[in-house]
């Protein structure tokens, strides 16, 4: 599900090289710059273009989506002094959320989970450089757009958003980020449950797989999810200063929805951890009914066609094959055996 | 079993919207007012209202059943000055219990738990303010009501509550809510001890679905017990000073019972565990017990059955058939075999 | 096993109730006052005449064996300056072990674990307030008395303890404590054993319900033997000097004593949990082989009472019949099949 | 897979002694110095050669692979004033990855991970110095060469490395060994993947054996990345200033690729983990189809085998056979009891 | 494995009493005195003679090998004022390792661990109090001797033992002892192997019983090296002053071996796990395949048999049985029966 960059051993730290396997399209870079009064939308085609409009005295948003031959990237590095190792993890899909700290700006990368058309789970890295006055986002696809809302809480002006400056900015990002994984968890939930009413009605019905299944998605969700909370609960405690008390108690909020995400992943594991056992011992359980038929029907006929057989020997001396009542006396000989066995089994809870 | 806000992604943060499911009736509004000379109780048409009643000198005590058009929270929110996200955590059920500090009060949210009348576990999320002189108490429906010991004690002036503030009356609550998990977890253990004895006589008789039932009920209120004892515990060790130090010894003996609940959880869990495992190998040795019966008589009988075909046969040259002790002696080989196997079983404890 | 208390929600903390079902017979009241020179032992017909006794500069042990109607407590409660609180925990037996710190005393809770005549399990809880010049212990029945052989010593004055203070008297106390688990401990190791011996030599004589029975009892004592390790650890680190020096060295024996209870009841558990899976997978191992044996014997004899079957048809025309070789044939046939087939089975270890 | 010293208990520490199984050939000794403009690179027949062209105005790095009679590391020892524990563990392979903090230099021990070319694991330990001025790495045998891109990045002078000092070198060199891990993990991982497919399509193709010898050879990965990653979080807080700050940008970067490794590692052990129970329950499963078809077959076929048993008896007096309809009611009661039989078994969801 | 002293409850603490299964044989006192230039070996009688020739200007190493009437204890404890609680500790063996601080010592216990002559496990306590120019070593018993390699060093003046004080004996002799346990884990592990290669070749040889065994004994060791590690952990950041910090540096390097020592426990511990794992599904797998045995020829011959069965019947009307091909068309038709049902089970692979 996440997928992650190809590793070259040995080579050079903070190489910017496109990655193998990324779609080669032209980046789209939109720029959006406002204060309580002002906002200012537009999509440049080129970074130079870009960093001619940059104003530092309003809040500037500067989104990128792809990278195509990385020199927005480098551009970008160069005007904004971001870290080439930031960079490089920028590019290189599949990092473990995090925060890092550097001089002038901080570094955030968070892994976004949306459920596509299909309804399957998909992942897509965001990464983040939060400054005092500029918020860059770069994404490899801007297939899902986590951000629409909050764009358009910029463009209606509601709420504090516009008053605020870049890090309630980014919290809004971080907020709708994990927001986000809220559905993609339900829509397990709801599968969960499924599997768990069909376990209790067939239990047989084979979904060993699907079990496994669900339990490594959750495994894979949860490696994105803890150290989500520890970004949040960073952000929280960060100390420089880029992130406002008043921003800070947003980002409070935040980090509680991060920590019911945890606690709902991980009863989602325990149900599952529950019903292999269920699974399990319904199997046995089955096992045990079937094995019981098999030894009633045995044992009941096994010593009849016994009998049947002794008088199907061809001796020449069986008295009792001459006489009269030999056949019925016989045919009662096996019902009383029957019978007999029928009552033992009964009185073992067998049938 | 615990209600969760639907959420919508990248909404503006401290929206107050009115839940999708919840009841919508007008609100109830009451107000407690003392001191430990006085008391005044009054339940009040509308915020307006409340508010030119409330005395600052005395500990004022407003509750609210359900939020009508949640205008009551709104004027509640100004007046008290209260955090646009801690009222929408206050109508947005199914939040962790936690403790959260702001400028001029805490901010408290607890799960309730109680058996409903049918003897099924119903959840109710209580919020509440606690400032230096007034208390307000939320919560969706009035129809479990485990203050109503609280407010005796107030009538009636008995014990400390009348002479104490603000925060002897929040612990009075708190330890109500704690106090009334109790029962809940009695009844669940009852249930696993009626189990746990049926498993021992009986250990077919299924129970596999009600022994994973029992489980994720358990979890789930483990998931609201840990958090409780984090909310005695933070307000145990609250700094700036909402809480009086002789108040603070009363929550140590909520926090006391806290921890006990999660003994009780964690140790229910133990025994559930448990009980699977004596279910799975249950299952087991039934199976066995099963194939050592259909296993003896298969045994004893087919060999017989053998003997008694091969006598069967047609062929026109088989001199035993024509002797005369040809089928005595037949009889008592099968015999002489059917007892050694018999000895066999016997030795190998199969009987 | 763990008695506990019935709690009424909602109701005044600190109230002083007779519990439901604890035995009421009138409290036995017990004085030893001593310091290195003089000793001084009496028990006292009520609380009235006890306190008109204590002598402030002797080191005075009360000891409270039941508590009639209450009034033994309340009088103690006031003489003493004992918290409500504390006193409720008093009757209210099932407490968690622990200590809590009041301006002039300590309050300790432990449990006391013994094997009664029968050889069952008891616990009783023991309360303990300490201070600078007093000790009061309490109980509910004196039926079991951990107690006598510190008396013993301070009767004999051997050892330090008439030269040292309430600290040392109440080490000396919590020391016989843990020093009883110990037997209650090697009593369940060697059940354990029994079981393990039993359990590979006949590993089917259906022991799942005692490996779940101990399984129990161990968490149960766990709960107890955790708390009473952080007991003496608080004791050791406690600050206000209730306790010299020179006791906490022996304090930290105790603590050691605390620390092996708790390796042995882990180790314990950890065996059980072996024995588990030792039982289930002897239960496979045994069904495995009735299997082998039932599998031998239809294989081998299910063809060849087929191939007498064969020749018990009664076609007009089966020439093998009428052939004088044709009996000694076939049954060299049914030897070379049935000879075939054990070599078949012997080289897949199945005999 | 780790090799580990054979220890003779009680010997003097610090005593430098031929392992018993190394590879007995003289070692390589490499020397490459450098700054931002000059570069050296020579191979030294030997030590006292080495010595004399040191030079402590450039950084020096001192290779050395395998240790022929240990003279070398025995002179080195006494020019570095290197600590004769950290000597005697540079030659018993099979440490813990460590970082050691001595007076002028830090002691470096990390595991080096690798397929060799028939794709199966090896594991090598490597052994760092880390001076001012000097880096000196020893391995035991120069197969395996996981720094030769590092050299190359001397070599052509490309990034920061010919500008930087020793601590940056460390760091590259570290860098590229945590970055070998990543292939072995991968092939690791595909394996698991291969497996888990194969379990789904055909559960009992008997990967037992190789599940567990996967979850062993993680177990043992897992014990040189957990302390690989202690290694470098001390590095990143080492104090003493050997290690600049802004290397330390660049051991962040490290690791955090140790933690991936880790996340990489468990992840991959819950994924063996939930595969273990798919085989197991696949197993059951498998069992009761067999079971299921044997039941069916026999359940059907015995009665009817009873009846012709009945019929083939000899008795004299059995007028059904007599009757010219007694063998097709015969045939037609056989057809009935099949297919009621078969309704029975269709009922029960076993066909 | 590792005896435990017998508790008597409420015993007075620090009570010299010789333990009821000890051997009482005269204790062994041997002096060992040395400095760099200087050393005095020799074994006294008696204690009053061993006092007379302590020199404090050398190191004193005083070993004691039994304690025949304690007398010998009762004398070392006044003379250098060891605390009664700690010679009840040397007395009672079967404690946990630790380390205790007393004024002018300090107190250490460790588990001896070593393979007997039969390769069995045997456990002996060793306590040590190390003083500022005493070093006193105590065990039970002197049949196993971990410290002839320290004397030897002593004598031979090999190393830095002779130039080191008391803390450098310790650590040697802590580091002797931690040296013994290798080979003990080595001879587990090699067992472990060879239970592994049986699992996988001939999974039923019913280790069940071994592989229990192995993880109590692992169980019982974990018991004592965690402890042990924490010894060590101690030792090098005890604070008086009794340790230099050059030997902290040799200390560091058994703190290093005490953690390899745990890492290889553990990863036993997990083999063991995973191998019972093996074992149970072995065992399933097992059962599965003799089910398919079974189910394969029972299921082609049971049919077979019943259409002999039907051609075995003696009704008076049954035309095949009269037509010249009946017999070849029966034979015929069992064939096709028994050629149709294994195409059907290849189908399904089970053959």
């Amino acid at each position: 599900m996440l997928k992650r960059r190809k590793i070259v051993p040995g080579e050079s730290p903070g190489l910017l090289k496109f990655p193998a396997n990324a779609p080669n399209e032209p980046p789209v870079i939109t720029l959006i710059e406002y204060c309580a009064d002002s906002l200012e939308e537009k999509t440049h085609a080129n970074c130079d273009e870009l960093l001619t409009h940059i104003n530092n005295d309003l809040v500037s948003w500067i989104n990128i989506d792809g990278w195509g031959d990385l020199s927005v990237l480098r551009q970008l590095g160069e005007r904004f002094n971001l870290h080439p190792l930031a960079l490089e993890d920028v590019v290189n899909a599949g990092q473990r959320p995090k925060v890092e700290q550097y001089d002038d700006y901080l570094f955030i990368v968070a892994q976004m989970l949306y459920l596509d058309k299909k309804g399957e789970i998909e992942v897509e890295q965001l990464s983040m450089f939060l400054g005092k006055t500029f918020l860059i986002t770069l994404q490899e696809e801007g297939s899902f757009d986590v951000f629409e809302p909050v764009r358009q809480r910029i463009r209606s002006a509601k709420g504090r958003i516009r008053k605020a400056g870049t890090d309630y900015l980014a919290y809004a990002l971080i907020d709708s980020i994990i927001d986000h994984y809220y559905p993609v968890l339900e829509s397990i939930g709801s599968e969960i449950d499924a599997i768990e009413d069909e376990l209790i009605d067939k239990p047989l019905a084979r979904p060993v797989g699907s079990l496994h299944g669900h339990k490594r998605t959750l495994t894979q969700i949860r490696r994105m999810v803890w150290p989500m909370r520890d970004v949040t609960n960073l952000l929280l405690h960060e100390e420089p200063g880029l992130i406002r008390p008043e921003t800070k108690i947003y980002l409070r909020d935040c980090y509680d929805h991060s920590v019911q995400l945890m606690d709902l992943v991980e009863s989602y594991r325990d149900v599952l951890s529950g019903l292999t056992e269920v699974h399990i011992s319904s199997i046995g359980l089955r096992t045990n009914e079937i094995m019981r038929v098999l030894t009633v029907i045995s044992s009941v006929f096994i010593p009849l066609t016994f009998i049947a057989g002794v008088y199907g020997m061809n001796f020449a001396h069986m008295p009792e094959l001459a006489h009269p009542y030999g056949y019925p006396a016989c045919l009662l000989l096996m019902l009383i055996v029957a019978i007999g066995q029928l009552i033992y089994f009964k009185k073992r809870h067998w049938l």
